[in-house]
């Protein structure tokens, strides 16, 4: 037997090196090398495709999908590396990285346990968190803890330790004051953009809200990529302190103050599945919250038929567990069940949003009022929470800062502080959907009018996404415009309509 | 509002036509193309990295993850296509193909519903599987279908519309003959390579066995990946019809013929995941039998503490399903029980595991007699329950053709009949492990056994894995050899032996 006897330092710990090449290839964010099928390593290592495999320069690490290049596009001591690769390594042309196999993912082993039913452990997800924030875990791992997570199959404990989990591995903020207040809404319901309607009125009225959001998830707009729309929103720390120290809140992307980094790994691939999991949204709404140094949140709960929360018997479960959680992590929740039968606002769409916000901070002829009273309603349970306005004063505490235009000054220096105000952009591409049917509208999908927002190309297309011209109780004539779909190429205008075309029950109508 | 009249074929209707190129990019099975971000099509359809796209050229559908490309690898008017979108498409450089949005995958809200727990319906089976074998399931939602349906979450309705929709959207072989015998081995037991023999020794006695085998999915080695170092096994629906024809049996890949293709795309994401569903096992198992014309199945189900099935209770509740599910879709199973404590055979890998059959079928002194036991016990119940022979007789018959040399004969002119006998490759690189106690060997742990395997590349490098030296009730004395690790590269060795030498109970010691 040819008995081969090992170094002391073994070829798995030993430096294998290459040269590192920018491809020029986006894969979006996930990591992807290139190197020749007769380069040393891969032969050495037995690297073939689709091996995962570890890369590192200096103390940057990444774990990439190795995809084999056959032709003479790098040379045999090169590793192509993929845009996003590119930027975790911090990449300089023909400089030197490590290569070798990755460490085994034996958190996985835990979500293989949660799946034949036995329950997570705080270990387990504690290893599962950092190994997820690490980026070890690939995106089929995840979807598979995220299914495996789906479906209220998360206990209160597991939900607690993972909140905590996703809170250790981030960045934490901590602030002088006291009392820092949030408000959070659980999406789903189109166009429901009060955040940048609160933080305002509540800045205004002398709360500190420093304010985190994400981008969409499986929405058409996000509340940061509505606000992108009107000002910078990627602040790092010391960018968010500035700014509220300067005007009491700010309406930031949580993800740049690297907040819960596991939870935005997670949305990444949450996002094309589709899947709710009451114990993932809690853990994601208070992970970032207690991140953010929040001590006081209000959550807007939305309930309708097509509505993220479909029932009132769901959103008082959500409910409990996201007060019982807070409770156990010492952050004080209150949550408000409202009204989510229909969208809120005309706008579906980071632009088309921004601009239903704009006309409600200057008190514009037409504004949207139900986007107007449910930020009041918010905005003055967050003033009582926050122990600014006496029980009961909330809502009139509220409602004179907007009408009197200091919510409206107040969002224009915040934006001024984050950088800069910015007008948002027009579709060049828009379509009008009339009624072919005369009738009262009694019933409007959010989900599919939300679908067709996202084929027109929200949120990635800023611009794009859907006005709509008919709120349930309206009388529709036969030819009467109720939706208009934007679109910034006329691919994405051509696919939304097709998909709205095809849709029985986007408006339901009575007739009368 | 500048309104856009759409013209009467819509965009997304038009044929988008780009010139084919071969990037030499190996991206294993997953469907890559490479566009330019400036490329009209990316503009009009709004198309961004990691979108999935449609790409046809006659009769030829794929639907691939894009990746953009910002360098000038390809021209504006190209598409890059990764090796496998090349195969599928049936590459030709230069030519037109269209290029368009895919339709979206409604059939993933069935998933979402089972995911939210509700049972899956026929209807929602057919169009997950169709849409599966036609490549419009991403990795992530084919993960997290798997997860869904893992952890016994499958009923009796569910895994039989399972079964029938797999073996729907592939070929399925019909046969002269009224009785089509064949055996099956749930997985989980390293070197358990009893088809190899069973198949000659059936053959030999006259009945029709024409077995179609996979490859590993969480193992060292499958069935097809074994035999492949023995003779060819990419047979096509003619090839394997005339080897049965000409020898009665053949043992053939049956990915290569097109059987319940929906089951392999499943297998290449559960591989990594590791996951076991009873639901999915008895569809993939049944689905594959009954595609492949089989009329009695005999099927072995190994138990043991680390075995795929580990109690009895498992065995039972599984045999009961796949008897059940049989029965309802009008195949004959037999299930048998076997023990499932330790490896069968010594080696591990597939050819590792093909010199022990080579082994036990020239009935050389020293072959291992367990894969022997086991490989006649298997033949014994497949002869009766095919009817050719008695109820008690099926094993003595079994024996007599094995060791009269007749079983031997018969693999060699299977093998020769399926493009000509092989020698199993050997290991560049080997490492013996020593023991550094003194003992009875009490217990193995089968999973780490096969972990080590596959660090050392198995099942993709068919020399590699490891030669197991100490079955359950030796004494191992210090210094004594208890496994030598195989493997084609110095870096695969090292990193199976990193692992092998961290494990502290792959095989358990008893003081003696």
């Amino acid at each position: 037997m040819n008995t081969h006897h090992l170094p002391q330092a073994t070829a798995s710990e030993q430096a294998h090196r290459l040269q590192m090449r920018r491809m020029g290839i986006d894969t979006y964010q996930e990591m992807v090398v290139y190197m020749r099928s007769d380069c040393h390593i891969c032969k050495s290592e037995g690297f073939e495709a689709q091996s995962r495999v570890e890369v590192w320069r200096g103390d940057r690490h990444i774990v990439a999908t190795l995809n084999v290049v056959h032709a003479a596009m790098i040379a045999t001591h090169d590793i192509g590396l993929s845009e996003a690769a590119w930027r975790a390594l911090g990449g300089v042309d023909g400089e030197l990285v490590g290569v070798r196999h990755p460490a085994p993912v034996l958190s996985f082993s835990a979500v293989r346990a949660k799946i034949y039913g036995r329950p997570l452990t705080s270990d387990g997800i504690n290893a599962i968190v950092r190994d997820i924030a690490d980026g070890h875990y690939s995106d089929i791992e995840m979807a598979s803890l995220i299914t495996a997570c789906s479906g209220s199959r998360m206990d209160m404990a597991e939900t607690i330790a993972l909140t905590t989990a996703m809170i250790n591995v981030g960045q934490r903020l901590h602030w002088d004051s006291e009392v820092m207040v949030d408000k959070h809404c659980v999406g789903g319901l189109p166009g429901n953009r009060t955040t940048l309607l609160v933080v305002p009125i509540v800045a205004a009225c002398g709360l500190k809200i420093p304010k985190t959001s994400s981008r969409a998830i499986t929405s058409p707009a996000g509340t940061a990529d509505t606000m992108e729309t009107l000002a910078p929103v990627a602040l790092d720390l010391a960018q968010m302190r500035r700014v509220v120290d300067l005007e009491n809140g700010c309406i930031a992307w949580g993800g740049a103050v690297n907040l819960s980094p596991a939870d935005d790994m997670l949305i990444r691939v949450e996002r094309p599945l589709g899947l709710d999991s009451d114990g993932l949204l809690v853990a994601s709404v208070l992970s970032k919250k207690i991140a953010a140094g929040s001590t006081h949140v209000v959550i807007d709960l939305p309930v309708g038929r097509t509505a993220k929360v479909r029932s009132f018997e769901a959103a008082n479960a959500l409910a409990g567990k996201l007060v019982g959680a807070g409770d156990a992590l010492g952050i004080k929740v209150r949550t408000i069940i409202t009204d989510g039968e229909q969208p809120v606002g005309r706008g579906i769409g980071p632009a088309l949003e921004a601009h239903d916000v704009l006309a409600v901070l200057q008190n514009a002829p037409g504004a949207p009022d139900d986007l107007r009273q449910r930020a009041l309603l918010l905005a003055g349970h967050v003033l009582e929470l926050g122990g600014k306005a006496e029980v009961g004063k909330g809502l009139a505490m509220a409602r004179s800062v907007l009408d009197s235009g200091a919510a409206w000054a107040k969002f224009q220096a915040i934006c001024e502080a984050q950088g800069g105000m910015r007008v948002p952009p027009k579709a060049a591409y828009t379509h009008v959907m009339c009624s072919k049917h005369r009738g009262r509208v009694i019933a409007i999908d959010n989900r599919r009018l939300a679908s067709v927002a996202k084929l027109a190309g929200a949120p990635k297309a800023a611009a794009a996404g859907l006005m709509f011209h008919a709120p349930i109780g309206s009388i529709i004539e036969i030819g009467q415009p109720y939706l208009t779909i934007h679109a910034e190429s006329p691919g994405e205008l051509a696919y939304a309509l097709i998909y709205a075309e095809a849709q029985e029950n986007l408006i339901s109508l009575q007739e009368l």
